[in-house]
């Protein structure tokens, strides 16, 4: 059975306030980044998943993983893309 | 001038030590997911760069950014892509 990898992206959903953004946006501004007007900061997952039957399958094992695990579904967004390979 | 928004990945360098990603590799197993080998965490922002003249004065700007606040390059890897956008 073919290996997978799943990238998962995880951000902060729109409207709820997101205080390392503020943070990192305060930080360009003072480093005179003037015209940067929003930073959103999120979490980017790697995630060696071993082998699956098929790539639905991986698919499916992510989401659960995400919905269980990696994402607090209150508060956040998130989205993934799964490939073949180690 | 055209707004653009940049989309930052950023994750531990091969080799170096990731705790973070280490616990959720334990989180997982403990959840069921014996097959998953590996996990690493990054950090995924998400920054509105305002108007510049240029897609390349855009990501030349973006890179700046990288080396000054958001990553840091003892430990770090980052990698990006610019979007014509708000």
């Amino acid at each position: 059975m073919p290996s997978y990898l799943a990238r998962i992206y995880v951000t902060p959903k729109p409207g709820v306030v997101d205080p390392q953004g503020l943070s990192i946006l305060g930080g360009l501004r003072s480093l005179g980044y003037h015209s940067v007007s929003a930073v959103r900061a999120g979490r980017y997952l790697e995630v060696q998943l071993g082998e699956a039957s098929s790539q639905e399958a991986a698919e499916s094992r992510t989401t659960e993983m995400c919905r269980q695990l990696l994402a607090n579904p209150v508060i956040e967004d998130y989205r993934f893309e799964v490939v073949e390979g180690d």
